[in-house]
């Protein structure tokens, strides 16, 4: 779970044909009055920023940023949130040093910047509109995130039971695997799961929260996943277990579940919805349960209503949008639920992340042996940007997002719910 | 706490001189026809209604409803909610039978009546705009409130820390003050307090919290009251034991609190600020935190946003308004405050009101005798139809009304806050 010493990618002898072309004259004074202008809105960034003809501005701190041509450097200036992670994993802006401590200090200098609005570039360095998705999209959009092959996700994710959300670590040092069982078993705690009752996980990846409520609370779930490929191994993977009449798989959109169940799990699916979706998902989550019935909604909260940021958007999640917690429960409340409890696990998301970060980097050669055309460099770039600098973003001083585990119930479930929440942490 | 056999009024031989003038004629046809029709969209509602002249409709249950006139009846038929409380008060209603077995029933036919809108009176029967509240109005609101004299509290809350909010039930069958207790403790757990470390109690009523925060906890204690018979009374005893460099009080409005400090307490204060106030008093809470402080926000929360019932607004709390959950979390997330965890006492509430209910029926030949004149047959008509109808709110079927504990941080507090709420659960 520490991190490791030094994360450098030692690329920066690297850089592309177009990069080097572009780059050939030296620096202009206008691309040094827009370097300068921009580090001066960033006062006190603990980094070194340096043009391709070795100007440098900025702290000598051991960290460094390289613009390999006039392009990147306007394009950042451009919107920084957004261009840095295209540009670096495009191997057109190096990082020399620490990559996890130069996110840190730039998130950290962008949102200090932010508040101050020192400089005329926050006018500028506005968040973009969010955009809407139809459920075709929606179906497109989850194909484009987890259809990278299982095999590339068990190279990173906690190998037991796949799970690709944030885990929970009720006391330190836990392993990954073992904050993912926790956060399994906090969950079917929190809607009381018991023997013989059936449940829905929607977006229910690997099946991993599927077994484990099968193995430890003796429940009769359905899963609803939308990918084909984790379909197709997750009943395989039933068959084999001999769960055939006990768990099975819908391939549906988490909008057109069928039926209804006494629980219902939705561990990070309310983040696949797009801003106009949200309302419509929230109450085919309330469809989906029995009156009565209990529920967790699992999700990354955005703090106050503002767009996903452009990165993870476009490469990693496209169609991907994160409501803010008002804006969810607001949705939940005009569907009926009650909202019974609120947890915010976001430092869990920090640590989930290290450990995926940890992960991804110690097994790379294994990843890039899967498939050395796909998983390629940049690949390797856009992915390492996007595990530590979520981690950062979930630790950071200026906090953005939080995970909020919601439990609900369809109605007034009266005293079938504890009028105390210490059942959640006395033994199992 | 068990609620008493019979809380009849027997009461329905009284009517007053108004009404009696009203009612001299017999009911006409349109009377009729304005019963039925009105009963018709209560289907199913339990009990029966009678008019001056002895016509009745409706089940025979062993309650009835009796308009004693003929502008009582179409008043009733303008806005149920709104009038019935006050020709009840003003005994131009009468009620035979268990008046709370009847406003079981009254609640539970008219949600489910809102719900179905089979009749054209839904479109009539719509809640009322919410109105608007200065400074000066909340400070007025206050008085009214609480200003009936602190012997008249003592006689129905809790006789040891006089708290007028929902009290914490962990264990099935507590007392009233053993509830309260374990209210205190469970807040002051939520924000870590600590020996030595300062924090400000707003709206701290009779003080009963910060004896508590000071006694339990060690901690230094500022309260926020706007009535000046509870400030002095407070300060007084403070004097008399002992603790004048340890607690102080301060009358102000809680949106002018002076000072910045380690931890904040806000037990039933949020309801106080109009529609208008919410972002303003939620902003006054934040400014009171010193960076990374936590603080607990306890207030009630609608389901949904929309008015307040207009007896209580009118007749108990003029200038109250309670939000929902997701505006009071939207303007908190607004002022920069993290939202760490949020828990739903509403069955708590119910509880507490069954209490002071009981308490209030118990001893009010004690309250009349505090003052004949103020404290006479119509104020106990209100304060009981108050008590009784919030039970029955808190309890119902169709939840209205929540009543939440949010905990909140000024800014990210980090491994200041643990990562597992196992904390709230352990041994004190």
């Amino acid at each position: 779970m520490t991190r490791p010493a030094n994360r450098s990618l030692g690329l920066s002898d690297r850089r592309s044909d177009g990069a080097q072309a572009q780059s050939r004259g030296g620096a202009t004074a206008a691309d040094r009055w827009l370097l300068s202008t921009m580090m001066a809105a960033l006062p006190r960034c603990g980094f070194a920023a340096m043009l391709w003809d070795g100007t440098t501005l900025g702290e000598q701190t051991g960290l460094r940023v390289v613009f390999r041509d006039r392009a990147a450097l306007w394009q950042v200036a451009r919107n920084p949130l957004v261009q840095f992670g295209d540009l670096y994993s495009a191997g057109r802006i190096e990082v020399e040093g620490d990559l996890v401590a130069l996110l840190e200090r730039l998130y950290r200098a962008i949102t200090a910047g932010r508040r101050g609005r020192r400089s005329a570039w926050w006018w500028l360095w506005q968040d973009q509109r969010p955009r809407a998705g139809s459920l075709t999209g929606a179906r497109e959009n989850i194909h484009h995130h987890y259809n990278l092959g299982n095999d590339f996700y068990r190279l990173w994710l906690d190998d037991e039971a796949m799970q690709y959300t944030c885990a929970y670590y009720p006391t330190p040092g836990m392993t990954l695997a073992a904050a993912q069982r926790a956060k399994m078993d906090h969950v079917c705690r929190k809607v009381r799961l018991a023997p013989g009752e059936t449940f829905v996980d929607v977006g229910c990846g690997w099946g991993g929260l599927m077994f484990h409520a099968w193995d430890r609370f003796g429940a009769i779930g359905t899963g609803i996943n939308a990918t084909t490929e984790q379909v197709a191994e997750l009943r395989a993977e039933i068959a084999r277990r001999g769960l055939d009449g006990t768990l099975q798989v819908i391939e549906a959109d988490f909008r057109e579940m069928p039926g209804q169940y006494d629980k219902l799990l939705s561990i990070g699916t309310l983040e696949h919805a797009g801003p106009d979706q949200l309302a419509e998902v929230v109450q085919a989550h309330a469809n989906a349960m029995k009156p009565g019935a209990l529920g967790v909604i699992h999700f990354i909260g955005h703090v106050g209503a503002r767009d996903t940021e452009f990165f993870i958007r476009n490469y990693i999640f496209p169609g991907g949008w994160i409501p803010s917690l008002a804006q969810a429960l607001g949705a939940m409340e005009r569907c009926g639920l009650e909202v019974l409890d609120v947890e915010n696990l976001r430092r869990h998301y920090a640590l989930t992340l290290d450990c995926w970060g940890e992960r991804f980097d110690r097994n790379w050669e294994r990843i890039h042996a899967l498939d050395p055309v796909r998983f390629d460099e940049r690949f390797r770039r856009i992915w390492r940007t996007y595990l530590w600098s979520c981690a950062e973003v979930f630790r950071g001083k200026d906090v953005q997002l939080n995970l909020f585990q919601v439990t609900v119930s369809k109605g007034n479930v009266g005293n079938r719910y504890p009028m105390s929440r210490s059942f959640l942490y006395g033994p199992a």
